[in-house]
């Protein structure tokens, strides 16, 4: 996840600069919902582009930010579930 | 990101099976609107963690479909813009 998000850094944060976090977070929304539109039919490769585009664009949000995705996702979900504390989720809801 | 794919459907992947798609992605869709208002405030911590649950819920709704989302970021992202095959992006828009 570090090394993608450096990647991204590379590739895109200077235009994530200029664009913004409330542009990019824009941006995040249509792809979140282009994915759930190609979830609703059975094309592997084209949910797979989905996905990528809906990592992409998180991870462009984050390094306008400067947080570090991999290191705020290991904090709160650290091999047990965060709310029961338990492996597998053991939660009762 | 594999690993932490991994740790996901230890978690998650019985519930998130029984929950679904069009279940899980709502989840995705309510996390995404918490990141947004987030983003508006200066709370770095609280930031942190909705990309933390939006990562974790755009993992699960991965986990129900078997997508990796390491292969399928780099099969779009890998190392050049895939729209000018440039790196960094050198793309006129």
């Amino acid at each position: 996840m570090r090394e993608f998000q450096e990647m991204m850094k590379n590739l895109y944060l200077k235009r994530d600069l200029e664009r913004g976090v409330s542009g990019t977070f824009n941006w995040l929304v249509a792809e979140v919902a282009e994915l759930g539109e190609e979830l609703k039919g059975s094309n592997r490769e084209a949910t797979e582009k989905e996905f990528a585009d809906v990592i992409a664009w998180l991870t462009s949000l984050a390094n306008i930010r400067g947080i570090d995705l991999e290191k705020a996702a290991l904090n709160k979900y650290n091999y047990k579930c965060p709310k029961c504390q338990s492996s597998p989720c053991a939660c009762t809801f």
